[in-house]
């Protein structure tokens, strides 16, 4: 079977956290540097800064207007102005002028009456001694401390220190990162990929992370899955680098070197954590280096990046780590969790009425766009068997509270069109957004009576009255519920181009590959109607078990001839050009509770149903009609 | 008088930029680029983006192990255990792979049984159809939105796209700001300063503060004061850059000439806003393009440019301001403002108990460290007339409210040690911090009784008992209060270095230009107790009713020659190369409720008040001695 590691040792999060910083702390001293203060945005102070110069520089004018001698104007009222020569008992002043000896007071222009003549004003108020005069040193004493030490700078810091007198400054060092893809099948970005060939991105992504964290990023070109082409890049660059990443080869592949070249070159300190998904991870110290080896799927190693390179980088570059923000939020989904690892669950976050609610996202360590689209996670604790739906969790927030709370939750069955809003919502509202999850229309009416959705996407066919959509809620909700007109589309059998099974309709379908949607999808519910309709039993259709959540998801399995035929929406064949064979119109609709009618982003979402922009959006995609998008009909 | 602006048109903030804001819209289309994927961190997609690829590929193995064809492993069990050969029933397969006919399903390396012959493998339950595959798609779907419009670039939608094909991809074109400090007077950083010279710093904030926002400045050198040369500069400007920024000259001074160049070159579509500090704005277009006069103040400069800059770069960048985090805070001490303008008035805020509390800071212009040192605004409408202490307000915060929460909040008299443990807390302990604001002793023991501090520095001298500090905290709490014992140090006479005016003590004051300390401060109170003694009245010296309110801020005044003499502590005397005439001794301690003892930050001041860094310090800093600093001392 190769060489395969197959036991991981599995060390709790926090332990195996506190092992590899302690022997980073003792390998590693931060290191500093003296940079140009106009270069020191975002950099962190490594000792306390200490004022050269005072500020202001002298004793100033605080105001535009006049300096004086406090004493000659005594006595002044409006029953006996007094009256004051230029260059005998003042000068004009601007404000930040030096005002000296004999001067010690300023009196401002919109105080002073002209007079007749030029070089003459009159006052009709006393100055009081040192009046509208800045001292010396008032805003910045010379050795008064400016900044401490451990201080990321700000915009408003360059400015004060510049004031100053302090050009250079002393900061940490920032901190270069290594970070090695490898593996064989690994191409770049831009190249066409044929099968077998991965994209290699996670390396792109740990560049970024690495500068928003403000250190510095150096990627190589993927290394092939060879010991010593390995061994040779993590030496080399452990000796010029301040940290290392190798991504993948972690795990327990046949292909997985990684651990046995740190074994090789420096000390393994931890291979395995309790976490899920990332749990494949290497934590060694090379030549004194911190060398850290991440899982292959991108969730893994993000996950894994945010549990122990953040902290590590933190350290070097000497700043306090930013936490995500963590919120109460009620969990709308039950959640299972083994007590064998700390869990991550990814989540979608809404605040529906007066409760944020979390909806948990696909789990799969690969799906790096449940990432795109979450919001935050949910952690469940290793001592932790899971929670129940309606439970209180605490999420961690990776997106603002503020935009979540201007966010339509859309839960329900899939479309496009569903993208096409999202797109459309921030353009037209700026600051406002939609989040949909799929969950099939049944789905999203159980959401939506949960409170846990503003909008239910729904195409639910009513067998007895042929009507859509309207039926379903009245028999649902007590509360006042209403339906927002969507748009009419066409559903049918997507095949390859071509069509070469010349599949007819339903019928046909009897013997070849099918791929199904998940039960409670409105899709599924028309397909199990037109099965009876024509006396075919489920088992009767090969693959009737086998699901996909989206129509594009579907269209995918058909147009790669993992499947040669699957049902869904017209759009979805046009998008993947595969072809379609019409079964039936349906209405695609939005049950939406009366009480949200007035929210402002639903309002927005109404009238994007309406703009033009989305209806020629419509065309493009093909197979709808939309001549009721927006109406608001009430099932009461 | 020259050619003075003097009666600015004062428009409320939210007019002025009402107004403002439709005319560069009107004027100005944001416009797009396209750039590379790995190069996109931080900036705004212009559209949606959609997939080019599906992610996985192909259908691929989710797991190290076998692929098999499900339906030759059905019967397997633990007592009929089926045997799979290479080749024939199955393929060793590392996550990734590719699954293809015939194969249908992945066996977990984990669940094979090894059997004595190379080659073959036992499994001892059946494989379901399609376990462990992830399907072509399954997690993105090529043709699917990836990002919509208006979004704000990740590290993990830089993975992503890179994923889903994506390697190039339109933005926002990044604003390109030109900046223009004004003023014969400015000289660059780095140069001596002689009087009458400014160190131009705001142009560097400003800088910093576009590069925050995401757009790109340019600063130019200082422009003199001089109409042609300013017209020019913008001129050009104007038709280069997206934005210009000019700085000051925006005001009514006899050389302000901003506004009468952009009247020329644009048009000026507000001079004077309803903002304090900030007033002397200049909104303009010229060419198209927003260009803004800013006022000179570095204070007035920062808050007219969040209020009026920020919403034009957001609106060219295509960014949804980040507004900063707004907390209700219980005001301490008395605001009044006028209803002329909306007031910015900069707060320290603490959270002491459970309240939160915001401490104003001083309200000039000019004060930029105020800026430095304050963690948000409290915005005092312009319609209110202030608010009363106690009262709770609206703060701004610009610091993390976690990091306030890890704060001790000192209130009470000045000395240079609260620096020196400013530095100290957060390096030695990592996330805390002190903040101090210096009210004098008095005012110190008034904020701990009111909940608005946790610790008070106090040098308060009982007449009666010739003893320090307890006395005063017997008499004022009824909650039991205790003593950290700081430092003994020495007060005494601030001087010229080599005392010119042979100055041996208090009674050679009469005379002379003194400046004193503010009252209520214990430096105060001890020079009014020796005054007493010596039976010289106040009136008897010169400069009694001149207040300064720290120990620096009197020794630069001294320093510069502004004062003959002055109150303090010798290391302040020491750190201005001052002679010093020491007066007498005294005791420099903290408050601190009892309650508040067992906070982790107390613990950690205490800490730092018995530690040999800090005792370095102190040595360095002259005058003190340290040998009961960190005992408790219960006043009960």
């Amino acid at each position: 079977m190769g060489k395969r590691n197959l036991y991981l040792k599995t060390t709790p999060v926090a332990e195996a956290l506190e092992i590899y910083m302690e022997a980073v702390k003792e390998a590693v001293k931060p290191e500093h540097e003296v940079i140009p203060v106009t270069e020191a945005l975002n950099r962190v102070t490594s000792r306390a800064v200490y004022a050269k110069y005072c500020s202001p520089l002298y004793n100033s004018a605080a105001m535009d207007g006049i300096a004086v001698v406090a004493r000659r104007t005594e006595g002044a009222s409006e029953f006996h102005p007094v009256e004051l020569v230029l260059g005998e008992d003042y000068k004009i002043v601007d404000t930040g002028d030096p005002i000296k000896d004999p001067y010690d007071a300023v009196i401002m222009a919109e105080d002073l009456l002209e007079t007749d003549c030029e070089g003459r004003v009159r006052i009709i108020a006393p100055a009081a001694p040192w009046q509208h005069i800045r001292p010396i040193g008032e805003d910045i004493v010379a050795g008064e401390m400016i900044l401490p030490g451990h201080h990321c700078i700000r915009p408003i810091d360059v400015g004060v220190l510049l004031s100053a007198g302090i050009v250079e400054i002393e900061v940490v060092k920032m901190p270069q990162v290594a970070v090695f893809p490898t593996g064989t099948e690994m191409i770049e970005p831009g190249t066409e990929p044929k099968e077998g060939d991965i994209i290699e991105s996670n390396s792109r992504m740990f560049e970024n992370m690495i500068r928003s964290q403000g250190a510095q990023a150096v990627r190589f070109a993927p290394l092939a899955d060879n010991y010593d082409i390995i061994r040779d890049a993590v030496k080399s660059a452990a000796e010029k680098f301040d940290m290392v990443l190798i991504n993948a080869g972690s795990s327990a592949g046949t292909e997985d070197y990684t651990v046995h070249v740190l074994r090789e070159l420096g000390e393994v300190l931890i291979h395995g954590v309790a976490i899920k998904p990332g749990k494949p991870v290497i934590l060694a110290i090379v030549n004194n280096r911190p060398v850290i080896g991440l899982p292959g799927y991108p969730v893994s190693a993000f996950i894994s990046f945010e549990n122990f390179v953040t902290p590590v980088l933190d350290f070097l570059g000497q700043r306090v780590g930013k936490k995500n923000k963590t919120v109460e939020a009620v969990i709308s989904k039950r959640l299972v969790s083994s007590l064998k690892h700390k869990e991550y669950v990814r989540v979608k976050v809404g605040c529906v009425g007066d409760k944020i609610v979390a909806a948990p996202l696909a789990r799969g360590a690969g799906a790096a766009m449940s990432l795109v689209r979450a919001d935050g996670f949910c952690v469940i604790e290793q001592n932790s068997e899971g929670c129940e739906a309606g439970e209180t969790v605490q999420v961690e927030l990776y997106r603002d509270l503020e935009e979540i709370r201007n966010t339509a939750v859309i839960i329900g069955s899939h479309d496009l069109i569903l993208d096409v809003i999202a797109d459309l919502m921030p353009d037209r509202y700026p600051g406002m957004h939609v989040s949909s999850t799929h969950v099939g229309s049944m789905g999203g009416l159980m959401a939506l009576r949960r409170g846990e959705a503003h909008l239910a996407p729904v195409h639910l066919l009513d067998e007895e009255t042929g009507s859509y959509n309207i039926s379903y809620i009245r028999k649902l909700f007590r509360e006042p519920v209403a339906l927002i007109k969507g748009v009419g589309r066409v559903q049918g059998i997507m095949v390859k181009k071509g069509n070469p099974l010349q599949i007819g309709g339903i019928e046909d379908l009897k013997g070849i590959r099918f791929v199904n949607r998940q039960k409670g999808a409105g899709t599924r519910l028309l397909f199990d109607y037109k099965l009876r309709l024509l006396g075919i039993a489920p088992e009767e259709i090969k693959g009737y078990d086998r699901e996909a959540s989206t129509h594009m998801a579907v269209a995918a399995l058909v147009d790669s001839d993992s499947a040669d035929a699957g049902m869904g929406i017209r759009s979805a064949a046009t998008a993947m050009q595969l072809d379609f064979i019409p079964v039936g119109e349906e209405e695609y609709d939005f049950a939406v509770p009366v009480r949200y009618l007035e929210l402002p982003f639903i309002k927005a979402f109404i009238e994007i149903l309406k703009c033009s922009e989305f209806h020629e959006k419509l065309v493009e995609l093909g197979g709808y009609t939309w001549e009721h998008a927006g109406e608001v009909v009430y099932c009461g």
